[in-house]
């Protein structure tokens, strides 16, 4: 198998790292993923690391083997500081690529750079690489991308061009309040109601400067009158993710809108979008990952070749 | 000293135990504080903590000694349940005090039950003993009592009654966004600007719906415009505190208001309340709950006598 892989496909997150073996054609010829992400790593650990988990594949092979990574490892406290590209811009090309520094002959790492953008002062590390993947899939495509998660962001494309973005933190608060507030007595466990899911929505979305109430509203409610774990849980959901939505109403009530994502978080959001009579559509968040550094990679061999 | 201990005030809260011997007149003769608070303890220690910590003042005496206790020793997950007394009420007297089981023969302990609203569901702790004690010492007082603090608090109270009330998440939002989100790296220290604060309440007061990016854009004006850490600080606490100001406009901007509470905290909401007009009154939290405290335990003792 080793000598039919073209390059690797590297995700390295904060939290995670997930490694891709690519054959002819955007083939998906092997796949590894731990949980060594960069934030718990110094800068000497990400070779070795790097090298421990992606080992098989190198066996046999006669040339050395290209990753192309996105995500934090290119932030200043990763393997190397892949400099942000300002906005508007594309989304990043092979020649912006940054080399990391390798000890092992075999391998060859280079990094995507992340976006960032002057007023309103913001940043991305790995959705410009999804967003590369979607233009590549939809060149024409002019709208609103809505990439959901950790911390969510809307980006206005046009022209194959990113022009301005805005990041919320959904997803952390989402994490924050229902793991270590008071909340987590009230919205433990997994389960998911879809009506209280809408209902949170409809009340951020409508009066928005309540939310701090609603938020703390969850836990006498499940004290006095039993509000069960799974309505709790989506209420809190709904009401973080419908002040995201209040906040970019603008956006994406009159712009089409692609949602990429984690296909489960995607369709929450699809959900409270479709029920202000919006219809996204979605795109999966790791086949976006795949096609932006598949993008890049096939440009970047082209021109080695 | 001890034959001069009347009573024992106990502010027992989830992360700590406060008593103080209290004399003739509410006089202080003595004040121990640990960080035994009850969310640490099971149901058959909060009596060995009790006595271990006000041990010395038991020595020689010949009277057992009564506590009067309020917070969330009184929990279901405390030492004994106290009921909660249900909005409109006055605050508790000492008929509604409920006494904690106890084996040693020299104490007595009896708790302040906290209040509950059905509609909107909201429940109290040791909020409703500062209000008895502002109550005492201002009788006739009609208007709004904010109690700023980790579950913050606004109350309407009228002649004696505390009509309704209303909890905001501000102070566990500002810690666990401080400590343990993304923004950790941006508002470390314990600086503070003054303009920076205000500016904060401004944007939510304005804008409340833009409370989710104005939270993350945090950190890329640290990253990319050195926004500095105190000033980072104070915008947080002002973008939080301002979006509890914004939804609770109808009551402070109508009534006269009083904040109870820490003393430096109570400031930051005046200054606050200040920039929109409004001119409460202050008075320190510690201190209310004594009041509210002695008051019930001079009815109680005289009662009995």
């Amino acid at each position: 198998m080793n000598n039919k892989i073209e390059w690797i496909a590297l995700d390295w997150g904060t939290t995670h790292f997930r490694a891709w073996a690519m054959g002819p054609g955007g083939q998906i010829l092997d796949h590894v993923k731990s949980d060594q992400g960069m934030g718990s790593l110094k800068q000497d650990q990400f070779e070795p690391v790097f090298i421990q988990q992606i080992e098989p594949w190198l066996a046999g092979r006669t040339n050395p083997l290209i990753a192309f990574a996105c995500g934090m490892v290119g932030a200043k406290q990763g393997w190397i500081e892949a400099a942000y590209l300002s906005t508007p811009c594309t989304p990043p090309r092979n020649q912006q690529l940054v080399e990391a520094p390798t000890a092992d002959p075999r391998v060859q790492v280079l990094i995507v750079p992340g976006l960032s953008q002057d007023k309103p002062a913001d940043v991305m590390r790995g959705e410009e690489t999804q967003i590369a993947g979607f233009l590549a899939s939809m060149p024409t495509f002019s709208g609103v991308v809505c990439l959901p998660g950790t911390h969510s962001k809307w980006a206005t494309v046009e022209n194959g061009t990113v022009k301005h973005f805005t990041t919320f933190m959904t997803g952390e608060l989402f994490g924050l309040l229902s793991k270590n507030s008071v909340l987590r007595h009230s919205v433990g466990g997994r389960g998911w109601d879809s009506s209280a899911f809408i209902g949170g929505v409809k009340l951020s979305m409508e009066t928005p400067e309540q939310m701090g109430q609603e938020l703390f509203a969850i836990r006498p409610q499940s004290m006095l009158h039993d509000l069960p774990a799974n309505e709790a849980r989506a209420r809190l959901s709904g009401l973080l993710i419908g002040m995201e939505l209040r906040a970019t109403e603008h956006l994406w009530s009159s712009n089409d809108v692609c949602i990429i994502g984690d296909p489960k978080l995607a369709e929450h959001y699809n959900r409270a979008l479709g029920f202000y009579n919006c219809q996204p559509t979605i795109a999966d968040g790791d086949m976006m990952t795949l096609g932006g550094l598949h993008a890049v990679a096939v440009s970047a061999l082209e021109q080695a070749s």
